[in-house]
């Protein structure tokens, strides 16, 4: 049995182990390693220095980008929220052995469906190490054990927070070993997709070509999203300011985030009415144009099919002329990822049909694409996005880390009793 | 785009055109084919019979077992049960349209989590014609469009079927085309299996092999179970008259279901006042009996660690001596499957470890393992059951066919004005 294999077993070990954790002890973890990550504040910016000078030489390179070395940058800030974060989820409602469902199925048979943790995670990150910290936390939150991988740039930032969690953890009297892991290499997580009999579930968090290669490459169900392509339908029925705001703020506001759009699609008879403006706002936030050539403008690159199923992920909008309402909903499903897609209008009618039809995980009536996020609709902690159309979709908290478990409670009861109707079931 | 492709991508239009049916609309199309059912009765009697004379052959020649022959043999009753059974789907809930949660997340800014139907679903089972009937009530109820294949031993029956089905549903004004779908062959399945572009979900009924086969050779999320190793632990404050009827019950009600005993743990404590018992009992029911070696009781066949690791599916009971409830727990967690598990114990503190720390769907106090079933659980359908950690675990219902979508309603809100900190969440 190999390194990675024997990680898998004894965290699936732990994991059972976890299931009889309180909220108390795992709360006291927690607070612990906020504690500890307080104490080492300035060892954990010393060694974070140590991954950014070798970030810098592979950013002159440009063997990874601006955006990456900033995400893998810690200060002050970084790692007050960090500790922030940890105490935020302890504060959040334990999601495990939540009665959610009882029944008394037959005279003296009672039926509880009961939340508990789903076993073991394993989750796989980019560059953010405060990323650690976070699924750490809402993993002890709902009772499972994780083995994390983090980005390659960030390898001694990330072993010194896991160090302290791992250390953290051992100050908690009754909590199990093992429940948190680190692995470090591609070829651990090649290893860990076909440890199925250990690993319950796996969470990529980073880029397309990260979570497709997961995808194509383990049994394991993943939880994620590969792209995040989505769309603002400015209805005939738009109030022109609404949608220009929405679209502004929609791609602006931080536009290498999933949740930022990239096609707007636009019905043909408020066109002449907000192409021009649309234009000019774009212009003064320098987004670069890429525009259908049906609204015969001049002077912007043409768009042709391949806009429609590009993620820019940067200060780039494509933009689509279109018929009907109905055009807008196939071309969405047609070309969207199921994330997050919004309709500008008045008319309550359409927006309800945009909601129906539309087959994402959110779909919105005049509200920026922006707001897909945990945070935002109000979950406290958010492990992903995920564009499955299983288990959870949507912004995920921590509701999405449990499943459900049966008990039933009986006192002798055998079927055949119901079978030869001696007895009868409850209704 | 081959056949099979043309099918999936049919099926995904079909699937978007569902998602505006009307519960009213869905049980008048579950009312046409069960009429149309019994209308054709004589002519799907008459067809099965084509199928019954060539399975007389294979199960001649031992190609197919007697098992496999009855289930595949359809009569008035089975027959009546059918379409009492699309009658009865008609009858349930409409799972789907349905708010599970609302909140005003900020003034003015309403989120509302909506269940929806999966899309398209992919059903593969063996030679029992009556699936055909039941998975197309179910996804009609839930909205879903459906690709079922069947036992090529039934072939002539499923096509007939599927033919009345396809006219009942042409017969409903403004039914979609091509909601439920029949294929044929292995080979189709193959095909089926890469399609995660249209299809968002396979269901296997049928055995071990056909369940891991698939597991292995599709990236689409599969629901069902591979094996079903249930067990009985005995416990050291077990009732031994409860006992001897949930074991007997357990193993002999219908020892071929998944959800029967395979292996009875018996805390060392107990073994002298039970095993004699014991013995008789499953004698007398004709149960062969396979003994672990340390209960030093001659004339059974002695147990090894593959026995702890076979379901059976017959007749035939593993017993195995265990020193603690802890050792029950390990044994449990270490060779069963995760369906369905039980302690006789009249001990409360013992009995909530067992059902804490056994990481199955199912964990039962003093009951027989054979409730594990959506009927008898009151669900009044069921799908299937589910040994997943993820979306729908054990028995599984219509709402197992469902996931959601977050509907957000706004009025021109951008998230700028939340991060510039000029408006608030909603605590």
């Amino acid at each position: 049995m190999n390194n990675i294999e024997n990680i898998a077993k004894s965290a699936k070990e732990a994991s059972i182990n976890a299931l009889k954790l309180s909220t108390e002890l795992k709360n006291i973890a927690l607070y612990t390693i906020a504690h500890n990550l307080q104490l080492n504040k300035d060892k954990i910016l010393e060694v974070n220095k140590l991954d950014l000078i070798n970030a810098s030489s592979l950013l002159e390179k440009g063997e990874i980008t601006q955006a990456v070395f900033n995400r893998l940058k810690l200060d002050d800030n970084k790692l007050r929220d960090m500790i922030q974060g940890i105490k935020d989820v302890a504060a959040l409602i334990d999601p495990v052995n939540k009665i959610l469902w009882s029944k008394e199925i037959a005279d003296g048979i009672t039926l509880k469906k009961v939340s508990c943790p789903i076993g073991v995670i394993g989750v796989i990150f980019e560059a953010r190490p405060d990323v650690i910290t976070q699924i750490t936390a809402l993993s002890i939150k709902s009772s499972n054990a994780v083995i994390l991988k983090g980005g390659i740039e960030a390898v001694e930032t990330n072993k010194t927070l896991f160090d302290i969690i791992k250390t953290s953890l051992r100050e908690v009297n009754g909590f199990p070993d093992n429940m948190v892991n680190l692995i470090y290499t591609r070829d651990d997580v090649k290893e860990m997709l076909n440890l199925d009999e250990y690993i319950n579930l796996i969470i990529p968090r980073g880029s397309n070509s990260l979570v497709k290669y997961i995808k194509s490459n383990t049994k394991i169900p993943v939880l994620g999203h590969s792209d995040g392509i989505c769309h603002i339908y400015t209805d005939e029925y738009a109030d022109i300011e609404k949608a220009l705001n929405i679209i502004i703020d929609s791609k602006c506001q931080y536009p290498a985030a999933c949740n930022s759009v990239e096609t707007v699609l636009i019905h043909k008879n408020i066109s002449d009415k907000i192409m021009n403006k649309l234009i000019n706002a774009l212009n003064e936030n320098n987004v670069k144009i890429i525009l259908d050539k049906s609204f015969n403008i001049d002077g912007y690159q043409s768009a042709d099919e391949n806009d429609w199923k590009t993620e820019y992920g940067d200060k780039i909008l494509s933009i689509k002329l279109v018929n009907s309402i109905d055009e807008a909903i196939d071309h969405i499903n047609k070309y969207g990822s199921g994330h997050t897609d919004c309709i500008i209008s008045e008319n309550k009618e359409n927006a309800e049909k945009f909601m129906m039809f539309v087959d994402s995980a959110g779909v919105y009536q005049n509200i920026s694409t922006r707001f897909a996020d945990g945070f935002r609709y109000g979950f406290g902690a958010e492990v992903g996005i995920s564009t499955n159309k299983t288990h959870a979709r949507g912004p995920v908290g921590l509701e999405g880390l449990t499943i459900y478990k049966y008990k039933l409670y009986g006192s002798g009861d055998i079927v055949e009793d119901f079978i030869s109707e001696k007895r009868k079931f409850n209704k």
